[in-house]
């Protein structure tokens, strides 16, 4: 498969300019696009790519660099007006946006669904980084229908970008990612809200150990409702796991000493920790 | 209040080889013990002080460095030896210990419970370093019976290792640190424990996020067991705001597409990581 030579980028935020800056740097021929002017001028300004024109040749790769509840839309919009040969998107969540698609009409045969993880807590164009995604995983979930030569330009893409293309169901993407992406979110969204009444006192104790857990609730909290809503099932379950085993934990410390069952708790944390170092 | 010439660390892992390594820097002369003889050994031999020897002269601050459930019997057995003047501890919580400690008859006046905050998953004399409390809060726990210069030779102690001292009650603290420190850290080892049976599939989909939210789980678990039970009642009750709060997630979940619970959540969450960063 043929390295895509044109492609254009829907949504100039943190992970379009990003993925603009990193394919032209390439040498790949890219147009930008936003609903917001402000962020296009400063992603053109940036040097990610230069503003789609109507009335251009269809891009190889159109990449919808949109939040997670305007991508069916968009997708739509864009296959509509013929604006390129291949789709793709960058959503945290898979299934729930294929449906959407599907319900909208989309061309599913042309559309390939995909997920750069990385990011951070940051957003804005002003962030974005050639570099973002080097080294990072980056899930394409074609549907049965999605033309191989679609997989074969977005893998491209996704590589030009310094990216780990990794080709997997939306369904196995999405249990995943509430495991090790929207629960841990909320998790320490959840962590971090007890803090809004704290004593200030508690918050001068609070360490290096703290902040890691609560780092990632610094985002956007509109985008994340968006991503989760979109991926409840598996997120929900996780949840109902979490708030059962926080209930035992509770009565074991009120019911006295044996810590057998803390213990066992935090040792398979332990070893859950350790299973991600080995990856 | 002039600063200790002569300090006695019983227990040699990370806090105490590290908190002796400091006040040799300033010129203390240490003497150091530990049940186990290679940990001590390893301790003498990175130059954190020298062995604690029969009928030498009281120090004049025994700090015990040792874990939470021993705490107590160390205070007791080193008082009825005469080992120091004044004493003091590490552990991470402090009500139960002073009762405990009240229970094996310790004399409380000369005993000033604290607290230095910091020191990360690892463990053990060999990670020990010199400047490992620097600008961290050592808290400090006098009871009502404390004597004011034991609290002023402790107070001299923390400052010389280069942490910040801070004097606040026992049940403060603990409450405080149910928040800043145990109950993240069972939340911490709870997700991490979700990691044990993940599909390895998901595990390379695991990105910092999950890494920084997971990190401190890997700290020791018989160590973090015995902390928490020691500090039932404030965990417990946090815990259960949080179940309570993801079952109620959960259900949002479950039952829909309305985002309004999910994104106040997920806003106060971000406001709690702002508070943090503010301090």
């Amino acid at each position: 498969m043929s390295a895509p030579h044109r492609v254009t980028v829907i949504g100039s935020g943190l992970i379009g300019a990003s993925a603009a800056l990193a394919l032209r740097r390439e040498g790949v021929e890219v147009r930008l696009t936003d609903r917001d002017p402000a962020r296009l001028a400063e992603a053109v300004e940036r040097g990610a790519g230069i503003r789609l024109a109507p009335l251009l040749p269809p891009a190889d790769v159109v990449l919808l660099a949109v939040p997670p509840a305007v991508v069916a839309p968009a997708l739509a919009d864009a296959q509509r007006r013929g604006l390129g040969h291949v789709y793709s998107d960058v959503a945290g969540v898979k299934t729930e946006i294929i449906a959407e698609a599907d319900g909208l009409g989309c061309d599913l045969s042309a559309f390939v669904p995909g997920h750069p993880f990385g990011g951070g807590e940051t957003s804005g164009p002003a962030r974005a980084r050639a570099d973002l995604f080097e080294n990072r995983i980056w899930a394409l979930c074609p549907s049965a229908g999605t033309r191989p030569e679609a997989v074969g330009a977005v893998r491209r893409t996704a590589e030009l970008t310094g990216a780990i293309p990794y080709v997997l169901g939306a369904e196995a993407h999405d249990r995943a990612a509430a495991l090790v992406s929207h629960v841990p979110h909320l998790v320490s969204s959840a962590l971090a809200a007890l803090l809004t009444e704290a004593d200030p006192v508690a918050l001068r104790l609070a360490g290096r150990g703290l902040r890691d857990v609560t780092r990632i609730a610094a985002g956007d909290p509109d985008l994340w409702a968006q991503i989760v809503v979109r991926n409840a099932r598996p997120t929900a379950d996780l949840l109902d796991d979490l708030a059962a085993e926080f209930r035992r934990t509770a009565d074991d410390l009120r019911g006295g000493r044996s810590a057998t069952n803390i213990t066992a708790l935090l040792a398979r944390g332990r070893q859950g920790t350790a299973r991600l170092s080995d990856v």
